[in-house]
Formats: structure tokens, C-alpha cells, sequence
């Protein structure tokens, strides 16, 4: 792959990663590949990287380790309103690594990509030393100075989430406290879905000409909704936010009514990967209607407001929470 | 930085990266940057991760950690004739990271990028639950269809090379034997001169454009001569290359005369980030006429030969030796 391909990384890329290879990556038999945006596009670059016992568990099928590496990146480009174009790859192997565990990677990094028309453009692959980490670059293009930005919402514009919320959260609190009482109490199904959510992010790549067209301001939930949220508004804006305006699946409703501590699990977790973006109040029906025609649903769940001081949350019960350092930290 | 920011990530990089920021990174407060290729222009992209005690010692001081990371990165776009405009940064810090350190990195990332023209767009910070693992992916820019591919070579061409071979592996060796005859041998001046080119690779910038204006093929010697010229050729080609004709510092050439067998480091160690391209005989002198004005010697080594097998260097005592598996592997 680019840069220090090495005698045995050879035999690695030409097995597992050049069958990946889009146009521009030269089969993965340079030190680089080429990318150009369509004539009137800027290209939209991001990066994020997953860590074995940190950001997933080392014992996830290959697979879907190698979905979540892609797809926490997708959600990002989604978010900007940016269309995926292809990505590169670093790849740093424990010392135990094994093949059975490459080809499962593989062959989950080529259907994710192949899914969002996103290909493998080259990479890097190195031990470790320690847990694996996959680190994925990913560039997406929109149209020049079409791209969405985090930090300019407007007092009065209405806060819309896609999908649900809470979901991934809850998936992982239930892989942590599998004999706790609200999990025994749930619905097999609906503990597989919680847990497919946590395992599997799914970028809401159908949503970003929605968000390009409607949103004033737009970023991926990777950190929990408080937090995120706060991040978003920053200083001299704040939010009100309705939980019962709230999208939660049946599962999520379930384990809240269960256990209603679990609201703040949904409200702080993170890993939902839903984009959240601010709306002007007479865009959002053309706007929900734009993400319905694309198979998404959008929820309206508060509003921006003037002032400082972290989203405030109206609860059912009538109270009002806030959560300060609302904002999952793997650090 | 760029994607899952976190609480405390969020304040490392306002402290330590956003002044490294360029224009498109938008002060790295938000999920991803934007970045457009000058008009009739690509965009190179390459990525090269390096690990404490891999690729690096883990006690290096940590601005010249920060100046290979970034260094072996723009080596390989000097390598293809793209000029820098930006990159990523994976930065997957151990549990006993530092303020100092992070401090030293920090200064030594923006120093190398400022003289590189080659500022921050983004990236994401991680804890590596191992060592340090510090992942650059950095794009440069070619006028359209400009790119000098690495496997394009021409029986009949000259092989040339810049800079010098060899300093890099000897500096590592003796750092690795610092009690070796060779080393006491040598003058402290030139030890420490072997040492810096193992510290800091010197990415041929410079040489960029006349690489592109008339080499028919070049990528850069990260892992050895001897092994790159052979991934260059590929199948089908073959090399003769007069070891007398080698581009030896007065330092390789002194630990070479004390320790013949030296020549071995020399020719497979790698981290040499020097550039290997082919270039027309009848264009030599003018290759070399344009990087003597861009401050670089270019060394004409070699012959590209038909014919399979790998590269054959013609020894100073007449005799003919293959490395068959010349390339350094970390892998």
C-alpha cells in the first residue's frame, strides 16, 4: 500500500486489499493514488480511527469491525451533506493477528464500501505493537462551498435528529450488564437489534442532500446527543430540547420504561451516528419529507435558543436536566 | 479533531494542534475539512503510519518523532512530482503520554509542515492502549494526469537517485551497536551526521518538478535500494547497477572502508527517503542540471535491462550480487 510496502505487506495487499482498489488506486501498486472532485466540487476530508478495547471489543466478528471503522468516517461525510468517494486505509495489526481474522476484515471493508460507493484508494499496514487500530481517512465532495458546517446554527432554527437514539448506547450497556434486570426483561429480537446498533453503524449517506439543502448547521452523534448537541451550539447559543419529542426505537422505549435511569445512557452514550442538524422553523416539514422520499425518518426535537449555558432537556416527569460534560469520552 | 471529538480531546487540540491549522481545516472545530485541487490539477493521496519502537525508538525526542511521521508522508508525494497542500493526522498516544511530550510534538509537527508548505486539515486523537502510533495522510496536487507512476520504467533507461544511500541505515545500526569498531572509528561529526538522517528524513521536495518533467517512473527508497528498485522494475525488467556509481556520504563511504560488510546495510537498510526514478539517457544531464538548481545532486546508478530476476549490483571488486529479498520488512 502507499509509502513503506514492505516484502510481506506486499503479499498482504495483493491478497486481501487490491481486490478493494478503485480507480485512482493504481491497484494498491504505488506510493499513492490519485483523486480528483468533479469539476465544481470541493473535496471533504475527514479521519477517525477505532481501537480494539476501546472504541469496539476484540472478540466482534472481523467483519463488522471493519463496517464500524468505515462507517463512523461515512457518518461524518453524510453529516457535511458530502457525497463518499473513496478512503485510505491504516491498518496496524496486533502481533497475533490472524488470517482468518484478515479475511473476515476484508471481506467486510469490501461490502461496506462497495454499499457506499466508496472505495479503497491505498493505505498502510503495520504492527502494532499493541490492539489493533484501524485508522481510515475518507474523502466525500460537494458541491464548492456547499459543505455543512457545525458551528453556525441560528437562534430560532428548529433541532432535528435522524433515525433513533440511544440505540447503539444501549447496545453496549447491554453487552457490559448482560444479567441486568432491564435486558432479561427484553424481547430477544429487540436486545439483537440494540446490539446490531453498537456493532454496526449505519451512516445516513441517503440523508446528506436533505441535510445539504435544509440544514444550517449539521454534525454526526458519535459522542451522545447532550454532548454533541452542546458541541454544535457552542457559546452564546443553547437549546431546549423535548424528550418526549425524542426518537427512541421499541427497544430503547422498552429499557427506559424498564429501568428509566437508561435515559441518560440514551442521551450521553454516543456511537449513534445519526446526524443531528439545525433547521430553519419553515423548512422542516420540506426538509422531513425530502430524508422521507430517501427512507429516513427526522424528528424535530427542540430548538436553538439565545444565551449560554448547556442544551436543556425537558423531561417527562416536567424537570428540566441538563448534562454538563454530557459528552462520552474515550480519552 | 475531525469526527469523535471528546471532552478532553477537544481540548488538546485547541491547545496543541488548532495553531497548526491551515486554510479548509476551519480551526479544526468542526468534523472535516475541505480542500480543492488548483484548477487542471489532481490530487495525490498517500498515508504511512509509523509505531514507537517499530519505526521509531520510542525515547527519539518527540519533535523529530512529529518531523518522520510527517516526513516519510511528503517523501512519497516528492516521489510521484505533487507539490504538498495538506494533511491528517492519526495521532494514538500510550497511556503514559505527556504534557512535554505532546508539547515537543506538537512544535516539531508544525515546524516541518510550515517548511513543507503543508498544513493540518484535520485528524483525531485516540489512546492506542500500546504505543504510540502516529498515522499521516496527506494529499499534494499534479497537473492532470501529471503523475509519475512507479512502475512505468523503460528497458534502456538510466536509474538515478538523489541525495545519498545508506546514512539512514547506518545511523540506525549504530545506534543499534554504538560500541562497534566502525562507530569508534569514526569521527563524532559524522557519527552524529548518520545519526540525523536515521532522525530525520529529508523529503526531496525540491526535486519535485524535474522529477516530474522527466522521470518515466520514481517512488521513494523507504525500505532499502536494493528491494525498492526491485518493486519498481516489477516483472519483466531488470537492473544493472555500478556500486562505484553509488551516492555515498563521506560518513558511509569512512564506515564502509573500516567495514565492508556495511555495504549490505547500506544497499537493503531503507529509511533513506531519498528519490529512485528512470530517466531517457539523452535526459540525464538535463535531470541533473535541474535538481543541481533546486539544491539536489542526482546520481545516475544504474541501467534498466530486460528480463526477469531481481536487480544486479556490479561490486567494486568485480563481483556481480542479487538481494533477493532486499527490502527491509517491519512487517
Amino acid at each position: 500500500m502507499a509509502g513503506s510496502a514492505r516484502a510481506s505487506e506486499e503479499g498482504l495487499i495483493a491478497r486481501y486489499f487490491a481486490p478493494l482498489a478503485g480507480p485512482g488506486a493504481h491497484g494498491l501498486r504505488d506510493d499513492a493514488a490519485t483523486l480528483t472532485p468533479t469539476p465544481g466540487h470541493d473535496l471533504v476530508l475527514t479521519t477517525d480511527a477505532v481501537v480494539a478495547g476501546i472504541h469496539y471489543f476484540a472478540e466482534d466478528p472481523p467483519a463488522s469491525i471493519a463496517r464500524k471503522a468505515l462507517g463512523v468516517n461515512l457518518s461524518d461525510i453524510a453529516a457535511k451533506g458530502a457525497v463518499p468517494r473513496g478512503f485510505l486505509l491504516t491498518l496496524a495489526l496486533p502481533d497475533d493477528w490472524t488470517e482468518a481474522w484478515l479475511d473476515g476484515f476484508a471481506a467486510g471493508l469490501g461490502a461496506a464500501a462497495a454499499e457506499a460507493g466508496c472505495p479503497l484508494l491505498g493505505g498502510d499496514t503495520v504492527r502494532s505493537g499493541g490492539p489493533a487500530l484501524i485508522s481510515v481517512s475518507l474523502f466525500g465532495e460537494v458541491p464548492t462551498g456547499a459543505i455543512v458546517r457545525r458551528t453556525t446554527a441560528r437562534v430560532g432554527d428548529r433541532i432535528c435528529v435522524t433515525g433513533t437514539i440511544g440505540d447503539a448506547a444501549l447496545g453496549l450497556r447491554l453487552r457490559l450488564e448482560p444479567a441486568a434486570p432491564w435486558v432479561a426483561g427484553l424481547d430477544p429480537a429487540l436486545q439483537a437489534e440494540l446490539a446490531d446498533r453498537y456493532l454496526h453503524p449505519r451512516p445516513r449517506l441517503a440523508a446528506a442532500p436533505a441535510v445539504r439543502r435544509y440544514a444550517s448547521a449539521a454534525m454526526d452523534v458519535s459522542d451522545g446527543l447532550a454532548g454533541d448537541l452542546a458541541k454544535m451550539l457552542g457559546a452564546g447559543r443553547g437549546a431546549r430540547v423535548a424528550a418526549a419529542a425524542l426518537p427512541l426505537s421499541d427497544a430503547a422505549r422498552r429499557a427506559c420504561a424498564a429501568e428509566p435511569a437508561l435515559i441518560d445512557a440514551v442521551l450521553t452514550g454516543g456511537d449513534d451516528y445519526e446526524i443531528l442538524c439545525t433547521v430553519a422553523p419553515e423548512n422542516v416539514a420540506a426538509f422531513q419529507a425530502e430524508a422521507a422520499a430517501a427512507g429516513l425518518t427526522v424528528s424535530a426535537i427542540g430548538t436553538v435558543t439565545s444565551g449560554d449555558g448547556p442544551p436543556r432537556f425537558e423531561m417527562r416527569d416536567g424537570a428540566e436536566r441538563v448534562f454538563a460534560a454530557g459528552s462520552f469520552s474515550h480519552f
